[in-house]
């Protein structure tokens, strides 16, 4: 395809935290607003302080709204800590760290979810305040949870062993919900979709409990879309955050290869860095090698470009 | 009495916000702690950003526990405003002012509500990290919502009337829920008071909503306890917010003779401001005319040490 046909493919990115917010950044950077539609991971949602706090979201509108913190990759630039050290001092919990200016975007939300907003709209409000064009959408406009089952038996909100115990609890496997519903506006979005990227997110704990929604897995077996993924997974490592450690816990090899292995059939194509050499794919998986390792904002477009481009030959 | 004697009198304080706190922190400059407990108005508590805010404990607390804007009498000493900034670029509520202090009150006791924990209790803890030793109780753990029946006929929501829209709406009534019940330790602290003193607040929408509270009227009218109330107003004019415009708009005239009349029986002394010449009561009724207006620290203490010497004849 030339870039033209390119820039008119209708593309949706299933995406999680920090890998997937700078995958959508370097998608929106590219596409004109109307063609991308970023569809993210609630299941690590949780209510803190009597506040409903969305992790995944907030980084993906953060990046695409150009605010966020640029060292963690999450999190507001600027940030102050005002209100969580006075909540520390009065013995409150502050495991959470949430910035002055983070906790606008968790009160803002509350707010609209008390007054009976769907977290479809208020996060559609929350984008329009941040400057940003593309669709962000939320998996499900219901809390879809997502457990952790560790070693040991013990069940842990997401977030708990995620923050609260930096994901050192050996995971037995990931609990997601059986009832959990996406909008109407995410499936209408699928179904106009020609390309689905799923970003380098954690495939066990951002991007399954995507496809676990109901009906999005069955959206993306369709055959007229062409669904590629990119690999997580650096040289047997994860960039950031638990994946490799996951993977060992759960009897796998921390390598692309096993990332393309979990995805299986549903996918198309598969991208994976040039630091894994030796990278081998099942028949009829399409393989694209790339530096994903997105260090800065041209990294992130030059990587949206490859992957559009590796998308568009699939679509035919 | 001595004052040996005053010292060892068993005071509660009913109170609403300014001028109740300033009351009940002259009385806690003079009383030992554990001879002091302060009972809060929670009727114009709301829920608001997902928090539940209490306006008149928070000021009370941050009376007791020297952080209070001596500017304002209300909100922290030292406060900013960066969230709450943010929440109005990002379209979100922000007629009622939280600073970033004062966010960490509400979001600390919001977090322990939401875990089961009772108003009284958070309430004991968060006076803990201000360093408060009297007890300041909540008049109920239930929400007990003070409601404004304007002229118009429109009912309001307290602080939607009071903050939003600067208690300019006329005032038909004021309505207070029948079902509101006392806790144990409000009860506990009425049946052990030698002395009940009713701070110079709002009689209409502070210190009814207390004494609407079951069984609190009924614990008043005990005989053993003297109930000594302090005139909010100086010169028929409120010091602070709406008490004389609401007396004007519900047919009375805006004087501290109509307030000792509000009060009727429940009460067995009257402090009344020198700046009220002319002032009458009912027989039976005991006078003070002091200098009410607690300008300073130092007024708080000796207005405090007056009532207490007052009340102290009236228990005999």
């Amino acid at each position: 395809m030339t870039a033209y046909d390119l820039l008119s493919l209708n593309v949706v990115c299933l995406a999680g935290g920090v890998g997937g917010a700078k995958l959508a950044d370097g998608l929106a950077r590219v596409l004109p607003p109307e063609n991308l539609t970023v569809i993210v991971n609630t299941g690590d949602d949780f209510r803190h302080l009597g506040l409903t706090i969305c992790p995944d979201l907030d980084t993906v509108m953060y990046t695409l709204g150009g605010v966020a913190n640029p060292e963690t990759g999450w999190g507001r630039a600027g940030e102050s800590w005002r209100t969580m050290g006075e909540v520390g001092r009065l013995g409150g919990p502050d495991w959470f760290n949430l910035g002055d200016l983070d906790l606008a975007t968790h009160l803002t939300r509350t707010d609209g979810l008390d007054a009976g907003e769907t977290l479809t709209a208020v996060t559609r409000r929350l984008c329009a305040g941040f400057g940003i064009s593309p669709a962000v959408l939320p998996m499900s406009d219901q809390p879809a949870p997502t457990l952790i089952e560790t070693m040991t038996g013990e069940i842990l909100p997401f977030q708990v062993w995620f923050v609260r115990e930096r994901w050192q609890p050996a995971v037995r496997r990931v609990v997601l919900p059986e009832d959990a519903r996406a909008t109407t506006a995410v499936i209408r979005a699928l179904e106009a979709a020609d390309v689905v990227i799923i970003a380098p997110s954690n495939p066990f704990v951002s991007i399954e409990p995507i496809l676990n929604v109901y009906p999005i897995r069955a959206l993306l077996e369709d055959v007229p879309r062409a669904v590629v993924a990119v690999s997580p997974i650096i040289a047997g490592q994860a960039v950031k955050g638990p994946a490799a450690k996951m993977m060992s816990e759960m009897g796998m090899e921390p390598s692309a290869a096993a990332v393309a292995a979990c995805y299986g059939h549903l996918i198309d194509g598969f991208v994976y860095d040039s630091r894994d050499t030796g990278m081998t794919a099942e028949d009829g998986l399409a393989l694209l090698c790339a530096d994903t390792l997105m260090t800065g904002a041209a990294e992130r477009e030059r990587l949206a470009r490859e992957v559009l481009a590796f998308a568009g030959n699939l679509v035919g």
